[in-house]
């Protein structure tokens, strides 16, 4: 059995120098937020899967009764109008469990994304503050000086020795290996506090990424999502001033 | 050395289309009791056993002093009344011990599966409830929506967002990568406390698997088991009654 | 750069239908101390070197300051009278620090032994009690029972049910994977505190094989290290006592 | 995806039977820095990069933006003046994560060095002792009693049963494993506290090792560093004796 498989849903869609776009779960599960708000927006179809050896060795059961395979899916949409491009979007349920996983992972993805003919990769991801931020601004890193000028443009930051510890897990073995293939590659990360999901950062960060491809599309249930999130949010803070109160300090802050 | 090392003890049985049935250790151990309990009374014959590098690296020793290789070990049935099926039932001492492991032994064990025409796969464990249960249910999640309908009708309950953590190990892997092998498959999960084995559970899954599959088995022996573990419940919670008044508060429950 | 290194250093040795004798650190290092004092006495001559990426990366530091790769070794001896058998003994520093790598190095050596066409095994271990023993016996287990009443006389024990937890590591994988090939074998444990290195036990272990193979070797320097650690178990104790006296509970017990 | 890649970023330069020196991180990182020192000081130009699955799955983000894949880097240094030797320079972020890991990465290092023609190889490291130290000496291991001989003249110390535990990871396992090809192999050990990075003994490591190379670079930049870090030392001792009056003990010893 291969560390890798990847199996064709579809027969394989023909796209013109498509973009790959990947959000997989990370911190605040910005990315995996913002790539399947995406593809749902733009009613992008799946034409593969992926399975690993080093995912989780589990099936999710739906509400149906039926069951799943954890997994990666790929998903492509072409474009409707001239002048914005044709995507592949990949998400999924889990990153490698394993540092080589991770490794194996992000190369059968640039192999794909190769065989598309992909020019320019962005990743998506959580940038982790530690603590709650009311607008979250998106911190960009890019495989060449010349996209993170162009990046600026759009209102990505830049900040010098941020994020400190690099960029962890597919986000950035795309950019890294996907350069050494001769793409160009760009990691969009939406400021969160990494304590909850983070709508309002996906949001954040797609706002961005649509300007960037010229696709519109409707926010509304991320939005739905955020406040949703707020409101959990506000909940767990009144329990801890209730708790500091008490004089117990069991930390109630973080939930998956 | 490959991951996986399979031996046939036996020259290769023929048989027609049958049912694969697993039962590993898990949960309660109702998957492996289950599945030793109807090879028993069906007097299936051992014909392959299965070796892995993720299983530990030890051999058992039995009580006339030799010793036996950690394995999981398959069994075949004919079946002697025209209706019923023939069987494949798989049983062993461990999963793998690495995610990969578990990989690779599901996959080995499809391998064999598809060598003999499996069409149809049933999974054995055990759903852990956290608490004590006099009359286990049995909850099922299955690869099509069709097979659900059909499995209603033994009394498996189908509920909506049970088992909430996905199914783990070759109970789930089997069902996910038979399905795409063109294989149906079905989990039956017996409710258990999780705390101890549980023959009550076991015995639950396999009077509906039994009705299921058309053959009859004495369950004289489950029952026996059941009782003796009850009263070994039985013994705990009354140590544990003494505990608490006590008031020291050790936790007594859990019994490998 | 494959698992398993074998490097000969020595063209290979012709021998008749050699018994393999292996003693690798484990329980009171009681089989590695049994192997070493063995091919001392013997002055059995080493042929072959085993390295492991599973082995801990790592060179010693000779005190004439030069390196020396972690590994284990195989020695030879060939029989000076009619009637003893050829000999193959394997040592070394470690065995593999992972499950997979444990199964990978008792592969190699089943390799190594079936050329030399090994028709027996012993492996030599402890079997860790827990407490302080003055005359350890000796317990065995076999590949077959026929092995098991010949080896009954010659003094080792068969106990039911012990050792509990089977036999872990190379001793217990060599005799396993080694029946599958065609070898028989035979592990020898004796009996140990667990708590430091004990040349008794290894001395116990001794007596006994050599009288099964035929050959005679001198015990003294296996006795004066035993001397060396029952003074030192003495001055644990000891210290025990004083703790014990002054009120501190600190465990002295436990020496590598 | 192969465990070891490496990419060549220049054509393969010529060298004559070119000396190996490795300075990967490890105590003290002492090693990195003196091997980086050596290369700046040289001017000794990169030619390939080496990528491994056990490296940690993660790109730093420079300060302008611009990402880079965590990696090994491979130098070279053509001589300039006859008698002294060319040399190939390894350094980089990580060893790999995993034993399996550091002997693949070994292995992959010795092959370009074998391809190179190399006949001697220089690891360079930190012996922790668990104290300051003012002056730090230079420990050794080698490959060959001769080369002991040989080194011992350059004021390097040759310490009977030192270091105790062996030598760990790349500077071990170059010196082990490139013995087997036909290499000779010194360590050079700068003595350390290890509880913060010490440019003083990567000093102490360069003047012997330039010494024997002939070579002659400048020490300023690492005298100014060791003085930043004497400083560092000195206010953690001042807020430790702080810290002891007051009564309170956390560790505050230890600095990444």
């Amino acid at each position: 059995m291969e560390a890798i498989t990847v199996r064709y849903v579809k027969s394989r869609p023909k796209l013109k120098e498509p973009i790959l776009i990947e959000g997989l779960p990370g911190v605040g599960n910005v990315g995996k937020l913002a790539a399947e708000h995406l593809l749902d927006e733009l009613k992008a179809k799946k034409f593969a899967e992926i399975y690993s050896k080093d995912f989780p060795p589990q099936v999710f059961v739906k509400p149906d009764g039926t069951v799943e395979l954890v997994k990666n899916e790929f998903y492509y949409y072409k474009s409707k109008k001239s002048g914005t491009p044709d995507l592949l979007i990949l998400t999924g349920d889990y990153q490698g469990l394993t540092t080589q996983g991770q490794y194996e992972l992000s190369d059968s993805i640039l192999d794909i994304a190769e065989e598309f003919g992909v020019k320019r990769i962005f990743t998506l991801g959580g940038y982790g503050l530690g603590r709650m931020i009311k607008e979250p601004g998106v911190l960009g890193a890019a495989t060449d000086k010349k996209l993170v000028s162009e990046m600026k443009k759009f209102g990505i930051e830049f900040r010098e020795d941020e994020p400190g510890g690099g960029i962890v897990g597919a986000s950035g073995l795309l950019l890294g290996f996907g350069a050494l293939r001769g793409m160009e590659g760009i990691c969009l990360m939406g400021e969160t506090s990494g304590y909850l999901v983070d709508p309002k950062s996906a949001r954040a960060v797609l706002v961005i990424l649509t300007k960037i491809l010229g696709v519109e599309i409707d926010m509304d249930e991320l939005e739905l999502r955020a406040k949703e999130i707020d409101h959990i949010a506000q909940q767990i803070r009144e329990m801890e001033r209730i708790q500091k109160d008490k004089g117990t300090g069991e930390d109630l802050r973080y939930i998956g």
